[in-house]
Order: structure tokens, then C-alpha cells, then sequence
């Protein structure tokens, strides 16, 4: 199944940086390497160094070269990379110079696709590839790794095996239904069907409770104005700022409101242009607060300790009772002054103050997130993941109800639905435009 | 000369990418790379894919891992390269295990620091090193790879093979004067020296011709108010944008007012805030025009064809008369309207509309700025390296009275002080405040 176009990509983020790496796959990519290096071979995996050359004979390059042959490559297809010197231009000449001979510009993702029609890799390790290069907390690429290693393969894997196993019962009971079967056959069944469902309704719900893990949980801040919010999101977006621009390096503008905390990213919600002008967030009102806290994965509510609590605290008291299915951390705030706020309408809180410090918060946001994140569930990354196994456990449970009655052929029908589903995370059957459409949102040179 | 310390660094631009490289050097790294990917042994040179496990026995990747055994590495010492994959989290999250088993982070430069140390780079070829990084033309690429290569090195080892021959026979004669030495000696000698000296200053004055090759020409715009010079200047700056943000990617701000024009960048001087406003060029004045033209390599200067050549004009004119050193095109903009302009006080100039097409300029620009960078002479690309050929030629130029008088001791004073100099641009004999200074420029990882 080798393709016979031959592509080029840099694989290394673009900017200043010591080594960049120009990815070459396809037929033609040891050719196109020999032909640039002027060597007579390349031995397979063995780093080599070399002048590179252009096509008027000029050295325009000391690199490093290494061959991997097909199929023992990302691709499965030959490929070939050039370690060349970083920086902007040098990449970009010698990939200008593989497309002189012979290769084209890789699409986003097509190194990974080519991966996945070659057998290299399923749809559950290109999307973790995917992910893995956006991550940006240590908890993310720990459980972007597993995902990679085949944790969620196997998961798959095991699944298919026992719903595969009651199809072949279900068409053995259709076709010689004399047959003498064992006589517990049923109830093997109905209890394989009832861990299934345990399995993969275990696994939407802590998907669901870890969504944030990955981009980062989202936190909303509501209080009423002059509450204290502006002064506490500022302490928040410096609190370990520098760890931050450490890892964040030149990308500095994707993580504008983005926290580290402990091991983990918080996001604060932005609904009233917060990254313009600070102040905006005193001028949220009541309806805005609504929709910051219905985007949020955790609520940080604020109440002034040195005022009586009004008809607007009760507002975001309500509000919050609605939303309680939400993490939610109510904040007294304004510890240095005298209290007036009765304390009671609060139940649990957490009481400082934002003007000297914020670790009381912190520390019970990083329990917060330890709890949402450490665990060995397995764990959905994408919106497609998600949607296959809601799908695989709707067509479950819609197959116990025929099973009971006797009905087999919509027994087997909906177990086979279930099994074209929960195939669809690793190794759908056959849907190109959806490979299109999931690989094209890769990054270039992947 | 092996150093104790074990340094880690990110060796690729910092940004979402699909592939990162971590790079460690040192006695332990080895070892490191061992203990992190539990493997018994790695075989040099040999790209190996393997899982990355942190200090709490997760996997937190699957990278390519490449040895390279001292001395057979970029800096001499053993090397080992983790190939992971790209963005901000797991760069870092290696780099951060490494460094839990004993290897520190490296300071900019300290990579290629080493590789000097080592004598596996010498001075020269470390700054193209530095350079090529930063390096946004296919012309400079050309140029650095020339230097990586040894074009430099081989330069100054001519020159010092001759100096110390001259050393070698002046010392012989203050020795033993009396001995029989080749009649023609004191010919070989003047003529060795003359060819050094053209051979200096055509170095001198080619480098300094192509002073603009690696990080762009500067180009200056003058003429009068409402000439056109924001006009021209949104053309330049929009000439061929696709092409430089192809190649720029998300480094934009660093190449603001760069154009690429052929092979060739140019920079636009900004002597007035330009960035901030385009309008504002068109209020420079002539206090403000002269400095522009003085941080020039190229002065465009504007003249307004449907005016009649006025004071303003002529005080341009005068103003370009006395910097004809440098590169000076005119330009008779406002074309598409009636003459009124003297043609003749211009003598040779390009006649265009800037509303219309700017290409007769731009093949111009194109013409002058290959004429003035494709040449074989050697280039020098630092100040540093410029101010060693002027010292080396300084002491080559007092060397000849001495000489001639039969002053040996002089004579030989001067040719030692030309063989130090001409020595710094690869291998200074001590200087250790220079290496750091030098060294310290680079990025990290390099």
C-alpha cells in the first residue's frame, strides 16, 4: 500500500532553534537524500554526517542524515531526516531543494496518515500524536503517552473480542438452532453485556471529568463588582508566571490566561473581554456570570467579608445551587477587614485576602485537580472517542431487551452496531472523508 | 579536556512542532539515556525508538534515541539525542528528568563552547554556527555553509604558514647572521607580504560590501513630504509577503520591515517609528533623512515628477552627493502624471509610479544586490573577525620599513603581532573573557 508520491516536511516547530529536522517519505527519499549528500549509500538507522548539496553543486549545509527503511519507519514508507543547522532559512532551502527532486509538500497530517493506511499506527495513537504536541501539563502527556503506548487499543481491543464472541453465538443459535449449546450460554451473556456497559459508562464519565486535562480546566470567576475579582484573576495569571514562560517559550500568546498549578493547567474563562482590559471582569453582570459559569469546569465564587451579604450575593448563591453539578469554591474575600458578612449562608468556604495572599485558594484548587486527574480509568481524549463509545453503549444497552425475548436477529444486529462503533476508535471500517477531515487537523511535518 | 558537568538543553525552536529534540552532553549522558529508557546498551550512531519513562516508572514517551560515543560528536564528549515529540510539554518534561539524574541545564552556547574546547570547531566556524541560525536568505545560508566548512580556516592557515615562515627566516638571521641564506630571501619575503596585504584588503572590502548579506541590506527611503515614500514602502513591505511568511512562520516580529527580494533580504530603515505608523515616514525631515541615509547600505531617494524640482529636491541631491559611497538608486515617482520635474538634475534614475508598479525598482534593487554579494572573495561575518584582519593588516603595513632597514627585530615584532591577530579569528591563543563573551551570544541548546 506504499504511495506513490514522495513528501517533505520541516518536523521541528519553525523559529530559532539550534537543529530543525526536514522529514522526507516516500519512494523516492533515499534517492533524494543520496543525491543530496552525493553519497553512494545510507545504512539504514545509522546517523550520518554529511555536506548537503544544491542542484549548482554548492554546499549549503553540514547535516546529519538518517535512513529508515520501509516498512520501519513512522510512515512504514522509506524516510529519510535531515538534522540540518535551525533557524528559518536553512530548513526551508534544503526542503526546497527535496521538492527539485521529485518529492511535494506534505499536507497537515499526512505523515500520520500515511502511518495509519500503512498498519503503522490506529486512529487512537495518530490522535494522541496529534495531542501530545499541543500539551502542556506534565498529567496531559502522561495520559497522552499511555494513549500512544496502546492503552486505548487494548481497551478497544477487549471489547470487540467479547461482543465478536456473541455474535458468533447469535448466528450458531439462528442458523442450527437444534444445536445443543451450553446451557449457561445466556447468562455468560447477559453478564459479559452488563461489565461491558459498567466498563464504558465508567470511561465516559471520567472522560468527562477529566475534559480539561488536556487544554487545561476551565475556571470562572464570579462574584458581584468590587468583590475583589480583578485583583484575584491578576494574582492568579502571576502566580508561577515564570514556570509558565519557561515552558511556553515563543508561543506566548496561546496561553494569555492559562495558570499552571502543581502539575496541572487551569484556563480562566473569558466572556467579557478579560484580556483587553482587566477592569472589564468588576463590570461582569449577572447574565455574563451565567455563561462564564455554564463554560466552566470550576467556579470560583467571591463574597466580601466587610459587607453585609446582599440580594446580588444571593443572586450568585442561586445561581450556584443551579450549577452543583459543577466543582464550585466559595471565597470570602477581604479578610483584612472587619466582618459583616453572615458567614452561615456560606456553608463551606475558603476566607483570605486577595490583596495578601492566595495560596489558601491555590492549594485547594491542586487538590481539586489531583482528584479530577489522577486516575487509572482509561480516558477519552477527542470529541469522535467520546461519541463512538456513547454510541457503542446506546447500541448495548438496546440489544438486552431482544436478547431476553428470544428476538436474536435484533440482538445481533445491535451487537454488531456496537461493535462497528467502539472499531471506529482504533481502525474504522471505511470513512474516508472523516480520515480526511481528522488528519487535516495535524500540524504540518506530522 | 573532558568536563565534569553533564549539560541538557531543548535543541529545537521552542513552539508546536512534530518532532523535539533534546540534547545532552557529558560524561553521564549515557548513562542518563540508559537509566531512562531501562535499556541494557545503545549503539552508537544508531537511531533506536524507545519508551521514555520518568523517575515514577510512567511512560511519559516513546522518542528516537541516538549515542553518539566521544569523540566522535558535535562537542567531543558523548551526546545523546532524544528525538520526542514536539510541542511544549514533553520537551520539557525530559529535559527536566534528565536533569533528576544528575545533568544540569546548559548555558546558551555551552554546547558549541564544548565543541571549541574539545577542538572540534575552531572560532570561525562556530560563528557561522550562530549565525546560520539567524540566517533568513538563501545567499547568507550559502555563505555560512562556506565558513562551516573551513573556507576561513583554511584562509588564516595560509596566511599564518607564510607569516611564520617569515618568522622562521627572521629569526634565523638575527641568530646567525653570518650564515649563508638564499640571495633572493629579502625578495621571497616582500613579495609573500604584498600578496598578504592585497589578499587582506580585498577580504576587507568584500566583507564590507557584503556587510548586509546575512541579516539584510539596509535601505533607506528619503525625499520630500508627499513624494510617495509611504506609498513605495507599504509596496516594498508588501512585495512577495507570502513568500517571507512561508519562510518566517511564527517569528513574525523579527522580520517586520524585511522584504526578500531574489535571493537577497533587505531591511527598511526605521528612523522615525515606521512600525507604528506608515504616515509618519512622510513627515521625516532632512535631519531625520540624513540618518537614515547614514545607517544605509542603499538609499532610495524620491522625486516627484509632476512638481518642479524645488529647494527640498535640490537639498536631497546635495545630501546624496555626499554619501556617494553608498548605493544610490533615484527614483522619479508620479509617472502617471504630466512632467514638470528637470529630468536632467537627476542624470540616470527610474521612472515609475508607485500607485501603479514598483517592479522597475524592484529589478533594480535585485540587480545591485546580487552584483554586490555573488562573489568568490572571502567573507568575514563578524566584527570580531573584521577587527582581527585589520589588526593583522595594520602590523602587516608597519612590518615593511622595518624590513627594508634591516630592522629584524621590529620587522619580527610586527609579523608575530600579524600572526596573533590573524590566529584569534580560529584559535586565540588565551582569552577566556572572549570565549564567554562569544559563546554566551548563542541560543540555547546550540
Amino acid at each position: 500500500m506504499l504511495n506513490e508520491d514522495t513528501i517533505v516536511a520541516i518536523a521541528t516547530a519553525n523559529g530559532i532553534g539550534s537543529i530543525s529536522i526536514v522529514r522526507v517519505s516516500g519512494t523516492a527519499a533515499l534517492d533524494i537524500a543520496l543525491k543530496l549528500s552525493k553519497r553512494p549509500h545510507l545504512t539504514p538507522r545509522l546517523a550520518t554526517l554529511s555536506s548537503i548539496y544544491n542542484s549548482k553543486d554548492e554546499i549549503i549545509d553540514e547535516a546529519l542524515l538518517i535512513y529508515f527503511k520501509n516498512p520501519f519507519s513512522f510512515t512504514g514508507e522509506d524516510i529519510v531526516e535531515f538534522q540540518c543547522h535551525g533557524g528559518i532559512a536553512i530548513s526551508n532551502i534544503i526542503m526546497s531543494e527535496v521538492i527539485k527532486l521529485g518529492a511535494r509538500l506534505a499536507q497537515p497530517g499526512e505523515f500520520s496518515k500515511r502511518a495509519f493506511l500503512n498498519g503503522k499506527i490506529d486512529l487512537s495513537k495518530a490522535e494522541a500524536i496529534a495531542k501530545i504536541i499541543e500539551a502542556r501539563s506534565e498529567d496531559a502527556v502522561k495520559l497522552l503517552a499511555k494513549q500512544l503506548k496502546g492503552e486505548l487499543t487494548d481497551f478497544v481491543n477487549s471489547i470487540r473480542e467479547d461482543l465478536l464472541f456473541m455474535l458468533a453465538y447469535t448466528e450458531v443459535n439462528i442458523d442450527y438452532a437444534e444445536e445443543d449449546l451450553p446451557s449457561d450460554i445466556f447468562e455468560q451473556i447477559t453478564n459479559k453485556l452488563e461489565k461491558i456497559k459498567i466498563k464504558l459508562e465508567d470511561t465516559l464519565s471520567a472522560s468527562r471529568r477529566r475534559e480539561g486535562l488536556i487544554e487545561g480546566f476551565k475556571v470562572a470567576i464570579v462574584g458581584k463588582p468590587n468583590v475583589g475579582k480583578s485583583s484575584l484573576l491578576n494574582r492568579l495569571l502571576n502566580f508561577d508566571r515564570a514556570i509558565i514562560s519557561d515552558i511556553a517559550g515563543t508561543t506566548r500568546d496561546t496561553i494569555e490566561e492559562s495558570v499552571k498549578i502543581g502539575t496541572h493547567i487551569i484556563k480562566i474563562v473569558d466572556t467579557a473581554g478579560i484580556r483587553d482590559a482587566h477592569d472589564v471582569i468588576e463590570k461582569i453582570g449577572i447574565e455574563k456570570s451565567i455563561k462564564a459559569v455554564e463554560e466552566a469546569d470550576i467556579v470560583i465564587a467571591l463574597f466580601d467579608n466587610s459587607k453585609v451579604c446582599d440580594r446580588e450575593d444571593e443572586k450568585i448563591l442561586s445561581l450556584l445551587k443551579e450549577y452543583s453539578n459543577k466543582e464550585i469554591i466559595k471565597v470570602l474575600n477581604k479578610s483584612d477587614l472587619d466582618n459583616n458578612f453572615d458567614k452561615s449562608k456560606l456553608e463551606e468556604f475558603i476566607q483570605l485576602s486577595t490583596k495578601e495572599t492566595i495560596n489558601p485558594l491555590i492549594f485547594k484548587l491542586e487538590t481539586l485537580l489531583d482528584l479530577n486527574t489522577h486516575s487509572d480509568d482509561m480516558t477519552l481524549i477527542s470529541t469522535r472517542q467520546i461519541d463512538a463509545v456513547e454510541q457503542t453503549l446506546s447500541h448495548i444497552e438496546q440489544s438486552t431487551s431482544p436478547l431476553q425475548t428470544g428476538e436474536l436477529e435484533f440482538f445481533a444486529y445491535h451487537i454488531n452496531e456496537a461493535l462497528l462503533n467502539i472499531s471506529n476508535i482504533t481502525r474504522p471500517y471505511e470513512n474516508d472523508e472523516m480520515l480526511d477531515v481528522m488528519f487535516g487537523a495535524f500540524c504540518l511535518g506530522k
